[in-house]
């Protein structure tokens, strides 16, 4: 893909909002000598708070890449406020886990965006509450492991997933229409790690059966939206959203069938946003350089 | 206008689904040399019910105009259950009143409308509880009446409105983002008779101040609603929405300012399809023939 | 999957526009005892032309199925003019051969929809000008044909895929991004049974390279279209399109990426309305029932 | 307005793109004292371009009003490569020109913007080859002038209309469904400063009679594009797109009356980003920073 093809590094940051600190990022680079890929930035002025984006050519920069984040800390981090901020290479791949249940729309569309090379990022495995899609995954050659959930300790379920997210060393948990609530305390072990594809246009919606309650309210668009877990069900912070109109014409069924479209991309939209460290989280909302 | 080049006459009918009511009704206009020109057909499966809009050329046809309600009852009603039905003829002004209080961007859209001969329809009266708007209703040569709420008999004010409706004849009220809720007595008058605009995307962010909660929860599209007032503030039957894609660029005011174009234009949308009769109601939900 | 729960016949039909048509086919379906479930039609004024696709309950039919084609065309067909019509049944399982090139990102959607139940359709066989998806094409169990095309004799080549698809009894070809052209002689076996997905908004950007000249152009949107293959290089009837926004703020890169899902949701929406026979096709335009 | 409760200077530049230039340019703001409201930036990597716009407080600004432009060239715009740029106040209201013909939906829409206050701009004059909208014009008490084209001398009404347009000191032109082509020499004196709205998503359907086009094509989407007016015909800068899905079940003249809705919010759009100085043109695209 040709957005590899130069190594580069990227940082994200956010902070109180203060004078001069784009030129201190800046700075920061061109006197070492980076050239400057992309920049983006944003200023919530409601919050006061500045958010950040950089993104350059790692060939020649004066300083060594296990040490850009301890320069950057001395030089720019300590000089502002609240700063949450990481650094990335964009050659490195990040690893990836998938929990499933009955739906498969996005599993294949997943599948196939990691098989093709569209995503710079490994599928380190697959966790599901039902065997049906391990010949599937078998296919791939990616690890697969299932849960029964019923008549079964939850708690002890989770810390056993969790042991298992760990030794793969996931960076990013995937819930690709996974049917079962994550307790809180999974969520805190991953906060901004966990994206979940909600089939409805939230705050429209949330919970169980969004497709047959927008049916019966008789709305004229329905979406999807995709966000980070957190322990508020379907209340974390929104990273993509879609809509398409509907009509009288179409049935639950239609909705169904058009809803698995929009489910996928948009989870795909987002998990893509979130692997380019283009998603940046403040409070319950999300900065998404696009 | 082209759509007025025709006489046409429209039946709008709803009732249980049974066998051969399409074969029906178009016999009743094809026996009677009638034309016909759109014919619109729905079968809502879960609830069993048929919806049809059938347009005919009312030149050369058998049944004399104001004898075709009582034939078509006797016709075709009577061996149908529980048939909600109504006859039409195009080139009939309906005449409707506008409700306004601060904002002016749906009332200039729809002067604009009426008076380029978009819309088939009088503007018979335009209502305020504020006086800003009356220089301009005045160039148009509408009446305007304006109504203090402010420490007045709430109760009082809505009979004298309701009177001064039924004066003028009014076959509609649109309420082009007035902000007082209308009481019950007054809704029930004028049943699926009252369009009102709302500025989200329902059932998103009900209630007041919802271009703020949008901005707050982070939503990545915001939209606006047409729908029937009903006695249940912003739950009424939804006749068109419409919704654009916003961003963390976009200020709670860019949300305003875009938010008026979408809501003059979903307005105008379920406005045309109402006086085009091609809302059909049933329980709280709409079929529209576009 | 629900749609094939009761079990259905389909007529589809398209003739000079006369009246009492509706009529003449849902009596013929009533008088012979069949349920309808759908029924769909359209009057083109311009054209004079009349469409029509009715849905009924196979079980209880008065008519047995391999009869109805007959009963249908003696009783109905001979008293209209210019009829095109045909009758399928929803169990009836079509053959769809797919041709690829390089780009996978609509092959492994279509893989998915068909694995996973979405689609009631056979993939008989997969013919490429590449050898690259030949291992994944294995996975699934399903014939793979690569034809050399460089240095080779085209009218040879074309001859032999003809033979192939004839022998695998293919309804329908998927050109699911196909880098060739086709040849007016292969194209003629297959009247409006080739669907291609170009990558633009058509008639936007026609021919080679539509990404790149969305580009220089500087449009706001781009698109996808599905269109059944004439010997008019991308003048074919139109099937389905779709489009997004896009800024200055997207590459190239951006526009190829983001161009992926919409052709393959576009190209995977026209398979499904003509699958569905809901896809009518009369001159160089369609009628799609959606 | 809010955006008018600040007063503010925006600069807009473009230059060939060059390490240092966004410190080059907030260090001039922040040195005198500035508080940047809003930063926007762009690098076109084809081109090798940089783009930027720069909005900040004036309030406190250590350069007065009429030097900033002077100090600004000296200390910024000279060290860098083939800049383009200005200087503008968002107090300063801009005068604009309308031109017309028989079609009012643009003009209606136009009028209703200025009037509620939602544009901070006077309309200077308005300009028609037909009498029709005279009375409506009167109305608001803009000055309007009639051109008879039939039969007369283009050349010298031309002469006339730059005339009329230079006296009333004319920002920017908008051409609100104006059916008549500018000749090379009127468009040569108003570079970047005349707004088109044409019916279509161009490039498709350029030139006359669009939505008659788009309808034979039997095309799924339709759309309008606002571009800055060049001597090639639909050939100029565009700045705004938008685009709505239709259907067989549109007539032609549903394709009329449905696109004057996306016109005249296409057209709004495009004159809202230039008076706010957020369109930079450089050869045949814009960067539109919205």
């Amino acid at each position: 893909m040709s957005y590899l093809e130069l190594e580069t590094a990227i940082i994200s940051m956010h902070c109180e909002d203060e004078k001069g600190i784009i030129s201190a990022v800046t700075d920061f680079i061109l006197t070492n000598n980076g050239n400057i890929v992309e920049l983006d930035q944003h200023v919530d002025v409601d919050s006061n708070r500045f958010y950040m984006r950089i993104e350059w050519e790692i060939d020649g920069f004066g300083i060594e890449r296990n040490k850009i984040g301890e320069y950057f800390e001395t030089l720019v981090v300590k000089k502002y406020k609240d700063v949450h901020w990481n650094v990335n290479f964009n050659h490195q791949k990040p690893k990836m886990a998938l929990f499933v249940s009955h739906y498969g729309h996005c599993l294949y569309d997943i599948l196939g965006r990691v098989d093709t090379g569209e995503w710079n990022v490994d599928i380190a495995c697959i966790i599901s509450n039902h065997q049906e899609f391990e010949p599937l995954v078998s296919k791939f050659g990616i690890p697969f492991y299932y849960f029964e959930m019923k008549g079964n300790d939850k708690e002890a379920i989770e810390a056993e997933q969790i042991k298992l997210l760990l030794e793969h060393q996931v960076d990013l948990i995937v819930l690709a229409r996974y049917m079962q609530i994550l307790s809180p305390n999974f969520v805190d072990h991953f906060t901004n790690r966990i994206i979940n594809i909600h089939h409805s246009s939230l705050p429209a919606f949330p919970g169980a059966n969004p497709y047959k309650n927008a049916f019966m309210r008789g709305v004229k668009f329905m979406g999807a939206t995709a966000h980070y877990v957190t322990s508020d069900l379907d209340e974390g912070p929104i990273i993509a959203q879609d809509v398409i109109p509907i009509s009288h014409r179409h049935t639950l069924d239609d909705l169904k069938r058009r809803g698995r479209d929009i489910e996928k991309i948009v989870l795909a939209n987002a998990v893509y946003a979130h692997l380019s460290r283009r998603v940046l989280t403040f409070g319950n909302k999300t900065v998404v350089f696009d």
